[in-house]
């Protein structure tokens, strides 16, 4: 290749500019480069410094925010290249994504091979894909367009991208809830109990994508979640399990990169589904996996037949990678804890363990639940002793002495500290709950300032078909200021739908 | 709705950063609206300003770029805003995007009915539409998605969200040339043929989406194509005849808008085709349209058969619209003309209207056999004179002094003129030209730094069927710049078969 298309060095600069994950370069319109590369907005290129290599989207400066010789970076963009200020960059063109004609040939009817899946996971993990590239595949992917084969290919690629971790211990279980379903919080305590029966759990959470707080945010405000991957294997050496977030080992790189497509366009397909839930699993080095499927009105599941339906693509897939699956349809019709956000779902986590009187019932039952099927698939606790062994171990402590020890070897267990705004959403009338709408819950708590502010979110103070009277408090809306409390109560109080009370 | 709810003021500064089309708001993180609204990166915002309003994507901006009470815009966001230095911003959540869900719901099998169709056109015209979902909309309606009924309430809903000519003349001859043949540049020829046979024909021409140089980029090395609508009134009432860029004209401002994402996917499907051309033709007045299809195994379409079915589409919707349709296969198995690029285009325009001897002979046959039938299709020529017509046309040299006429009143003809810097790709056997890519010989262009760079290109040097010696040239390329040559060489010296040589 010729020195040109080998590249123009510029001088990097960071910009502070945080465009989410799609890197961004800017570069000025009168800059060398931009002409005689024939360089204009949007076009995609390559900027190569040091060991490192970046496709990025440019974007063209006019006037004096950028020197001619200067290439300004978006925060992903920096991070991604590990750039230092003053470093040189060199910008080139990249190469022609050829595996973008196999999402092509898929929207007009060819199916993907394993070849052509393998290859566009590879370059969607390597950043080499635009947004609008991405939402392409993820829409042609969409509305039952994958048959098996296709799914499959796609959760093996995206295996194949990331770290894939290897444990001497056997059986190694795991549990994942489909979410959409606000305060289902019961990974923690289900690792606590599961570890406390002898099993092997080493934990891989993520944090909030949509929702007002992931299992890793919880954990976060009762110890360090950001562990090593040798600081996660002692931890799970001595206590048999974890709960760290799994976006610093990096286990679907490809994954990580889809969802930032997928949280603005609001959709997913069950491939995808499919496919992100078990590459993670499979990648994290698990055997036996139970799987939570919240079916609800307003949960991601609406109906018995498609989470059935859900159930059963999960189990195929997870078979054909040498996973065992088992998934267990539950309640979804109105958020299981009373917290939502961090804090305030992490203080319901510790009532259960601490066996408290106020704590919820409903999160207790769901716990030992899970617990108790995953104590049974891997052979922990015969057919029908499961849930009793969960319950005896919640019940004896030991759960809890497990979850401290683990708290205190991932880095120290910390106390929850709550918001100091906080203001009760009361009811209009007295009747009865008839309805909860998980989705403009997650929405209250978010406009709090959930996950950013661990400790904004809410407590529901009523369930459904219980009693209330007029000006009976139905929630509390918690915020770390005023501005962020008075903008997600005055959401909540102009639409009383959210928890609806039908006369008495 | 509380005061935050309302929106939060902020002193708009303009960023001189050029995002494209897409409009981006820039916010300091530490500001107020960040905090209070909970935006955050890539969040839609509502900007308004005066009697202006913008939805538009929000990046972040950390350290000092800017302060914590000013909003920093993209190029786009301030020209749709309209807005001056220092104008004051009232930013705050846009409502929530309705019409999203009908095209969640085409993404699960159901079918666009004509209201949800509207609004989904109307939302992407006003700019309410983010690159990601504009990507969504397109990828869902490519490969046979579309029934009939959906193409027309597309086509239908892109008519009325535009600016519509209206002509006292009758009737008003178009032709549109499907695309995908580089080097198909018939269209000032026909224009010049049928105007100086006394058709009126008031031709729009887009500039290149995918390809190296649209009609509009041609033209424009010639005469000024960016004219307003009463410059354009002018030219057609003097001369008959005129070839302008539509793109000012806002005939069809969807369609410009899904272009943007059209561009960087690289596909349309037959639904969005057919809406892209016929909506424009119905806003541009047009009552009889002529359609080019060229068909090969490297052109946009591939068979007879496909070719067809785009046929019927475009006439069975063109009917629906009041709109004659008549469409015309061709030999698209290689590049009419010899050159690729704007002002290589141009010439072999020239060269056939002055007769030249050297003029492309397949594109002197391609433009007579095109304005041949448009003057049978509008009556001017009875069935079976319309070729002999438009033949005797060109030779008496009147096309060419009605193109002169033409150029003249549009505001002075030009001359083009070559590249600085050309190279020739020999070929390295000797024997016989057995095919030719359509598509990399266009982005072979494309490297080269067309259509930005209107002298660069290539010069196809041999044709299908042709002996060459070894080292005899099988295209010479010209670029604006040393770099852009070397890329553009780089490219087609590592692809032989983009013009493949059988040995001998």
């Amino acid at each position: 290749m010729s020195a040109a298309a080998a590249g123009a060095s510029l001088k990097l600069r960071r910009l502070g500019i945080d465009t989410y994950r799609e890197p961004i370069v800017f570069l000025h319109a009168d800059s060398s480069v931009c002409r005689a590369e024939g360089f204009r907005a949007l076009s995609r290129v390559r900027l190569h410094c040091g060991s490192r290599d970046l496709i990025a989207t440019l974007n063209v400066v006019h006037g004096g925010l950028l020197a001619c010789d200067e290439a300004g970076l978006s925060e992903s963009a920096w991070k991604a290249l590990g750039a230092h200020d003053g470093d040189i960059g060199m910008m080139s063109h990249p190469p022609a994504l050829e595996s973008f004609s196999a999402i092509r040939s898929k929207i007009y009817g060819t199916r993907f091979d394993d070849e052509a899946m393998h290859r566009c996971i590879r370059d969607i993990s390597a950043g080499r894909y635009s947004s609008v590239e991405l939402a392409a595949f993820l829409t042609i992917c969409a509305g039952n367009r994958m048959d098996m084969g296709e799914t499959l290919a796609l959760t093996r690629s995206m295996v194949d991208a990331g770290t894939r971790l290897q444990w001497t211990q056997h059986p190694v279980a795991d549990k994942h809830s489909v979410g959409g379903l606000a305060g289902n919080r019961t990974t923690p305590i289900v690792v606590a109990i599961v570890a406390a029966c002898g099993l092997t759990i080493p934990k891989t959470s993520s944090r909030a994508i949509t929702s007002p707080a992931g299992t890793a945010d919880t954990m976060e405000v009762l110890a360090p979640v950001e562990l090593t991957l040798e600081h996660m294997r002692r931890v799970v050496d001595s206590e048999g399990g974890c709960i760290v977030w799994g976006g610093s080992m990096a286990l679907s790189p490809a994954d990580d990169i889809l969802i930032q497509v997928e949280r603005p366009l609001d959709f997913d397909s069950d491939a995808q589904l499919a496919a992100s839930v078990l590459s993670k699993k499979v990648a994290a080095g698990s055997t036996h996996l139970l799987i939570d499927i919240p079916v609800g009105p307003t949960a991601k599941l609406r109906s018995a037949a498609a989470a059935q339906a859900l159930a059963d693509r999960l189990g195929a897939v997870g078979e054909a990678l040498g996973l065992t699956v088992r998934s267990v349809q539950t309640d979804g019709s109105q958020p299981i804890g009373r917290g939502i956000g961090p804090v305030l779902e992490a203080l319901d986590v510790v009532a259960v363990l601490q066996r408290q009187a106020s704590a919820p019932p409903e999160l207790r039952a769901r716990a030992t639940q899970l617990a108790g099927a995953l104590l049974e698939m891997t052979g922990r606790a015969d057919a029908g002793q499961g849930l009793g062994m969960a319950e005896a171990t919640l019940e004896s402590g030991s759960a809890w002495r497990k979850f401290q020890a683990i708290c205190e070897i991932q880095g120290g267990m910390r106390e929850p500290r709550l918001a100091p705004h906080r203001r009760e959403l009361p009811s209009s009338i007295a009747g009865t709950v008839c309805g909860i709408d998980n989705r403009r819950l997650g929405r209250i708590a978010k406009l709090a300032g959930a996950p950013l502010s661990p400790a904004a979110g809410l407590v529901l103070e009523a369930r459904l078909g219980q009693k209330v009277e007029s000006g009976q408090p139905l929630l509390t809306i918690h915020a770390q200021s005023p501005g962020e409390l008075e903008y997600a109560w005055a959401y909540a109080s102009g639409h009383p739908q959210i928890v609806c009370v039908a006369p008495a």
